[in-house]
């Protein structure tokens, strides 16, 4: 399936590869009529890659299939962008051998994901991508309120609309966005970026708050993440209940890890697996 | 609480902290009732330091009471183990800054645990503690078969049957055993000791297969785990459902991380979290 739009050739074309779990035809399909009636005949060209819809247990298919959709896409010189369709988990099994086989069209392309996608995020920025942010991705429309998701994501991809991204953040500071999990299990592979003198936003979304602390003492123990210039704190939602409460909210206990590490704890980011999360375009904000 | 046995001095003295959850006081009564039966006159003394039972949101104690029992019991020269009460989560709070203060008596000790548990031991073996294991804690006691588990423990703690050890250990190769999560979160802090050389058993529960997988994607990256001699699975028990099947079993993920980061996989271990846990001591098996 390749959903294509009527506009014209000098649009933005937009590659959308699912390097984790699988998006819903129907999704797709919305995705494309949103970007229509938003745009109109400036509307971006929605590419989505048929692996998008391959179904294979927890994946969008199976590793080889969507290492190939990834690299394919990212190194056509035809498309300008690459948004991850979803997350869910699966990209840190294709990440680094993708990257390795990225080449300069990669390199030129704006990048968008969130969540599990962070993997790759990181990974690109770790090799010095510039064009990468944690962002929306086309499975938020199924949220109440995705539609404003997806327009923000799109509005960003078509336009790096900048009124996207969190009013919080300054001209002059280089931020970076990370799922905490994620964040915690990307922590010493080939995909973990340079934190030094970057302000570092976490989210978190259906992990118990003892998962979360023990994260917490994880990323705050990395020698690479003490030399950020400071961590803010997304929103943490859908919290499963535990047996007993667990007695701390969660920026207590990044304030307390934040404390204990020596790392500036710079207040709440305006970022989570919700339709107000923010685009954070990772680097400098000019 | 101090509930002492009525056996000669001669005995020996188990010392128990909980850097985690807390225990209920039956559960003490119970494990101090077994250890009687099981050893009449030669019975070890169970020393329930009183902080086993504080009761602090999900933490037996604030982490200065955890902390400061710790540190007390390790310290004290009559005492000739300390055996860790419960998992949960906590010990990751303490861990470092209570290693700091042991001295010679605490090296001179035995030290049993796992789960949560395993933060603490592993900061052990990384700092040279010689007499430090994996296997059943008090807590087990509550579990269908916890009388055999907490016997094993005792057995062991009381005059170190190696009956209580995977019969699959061989002589002369060193292990390390720990929960799949703890050692993830474990890596690049103060807390990680070296695999190099040693046969890593890994075991998990109430853990989403995808967070299983994300977690061996994060160890086998590790250049330090890539030096232990393999890795050996434990059993993995509770897992929650999850919206779609992963449609992987864990062992296959396991091999398939192994194949990948050339780590050789060894097979099944005989440890869990269950009554038939085996003991697992850190370092060579003589």
């Amino acid at each position: 399936m390749t959903t294509k739009s009527d506009a014209p050739t000098a649009t933005r074309r937009i590659g959308i590869i699912a390097p984790g779990r699988r998006l819903e035809e129907e999704w797709a399909v919305k995705a494309t009529s949103l970007a229509r009636q938003t745009f109109g005949a400036s509307a971006p060209e929605l590419l989505f890659h048929p692996q998008c819809l391959e179904d294979y247990g927890h994946f969008a298919g199976p590793d080889e299939v969507r290492l190939e959709a990834l690299v394919e896409m990212a190194n056509d010189p035809a498309i300008d962008a690459i948004w991850i369709a979803r997350g869910g988990y699966g990209a840190c099994r294709i990440a680094e051998q993708a990257i390795d086989r990225f080449g300069l069209a990669a390199r030129k392309k704006t990048w968008l994901g969130y969540s599990d996608a962070g993997f790759l995020l990181g990974g690109l920025y770790a090799r010095g991508f510039r064009h990468v942010a944690h962002g929306p991705m086309v499975a938020d429309i199924t949220r109440i309120g995705g539609d404003k998701a997806l327009r923000c994501a799109l509005n960003w991809l078509n336009s790096g609309d900048p009124s996207a991204t969190d009013p919080a953040m300054q001209s002059g500071t280089a931020y970076l966005a990370f799922n905490l999990a994620i964040l915690s299990e990307m922590l010493g592979t080939p995909l973990e970026p340079d934190f030094t003198g970057h302000v570092l936003m976490i989210e978190e979304v259906s992990e118990h708050l003892y998962a979360i602390d023990r994260a917490l003492f994880h990323i705050t123990s990395s020698p690479n993440v003490r030399r950020a210039s400071g961590i803010m704190l997304g929103r943490v939602s859908d919290i499963p209940e535990n047996d007993i409460p667990f007695g701390e909210e969660a920026e207590d206990m990044v304030k307390y890890w934040c404390a204990r590490a020596g790392i500036p704890y710079l207040g709440r980011a305006d970022i989570g697996h919700d339709p107000d999360n923010r685009i954070v375009p990772f680097g400098l904000k000019l």
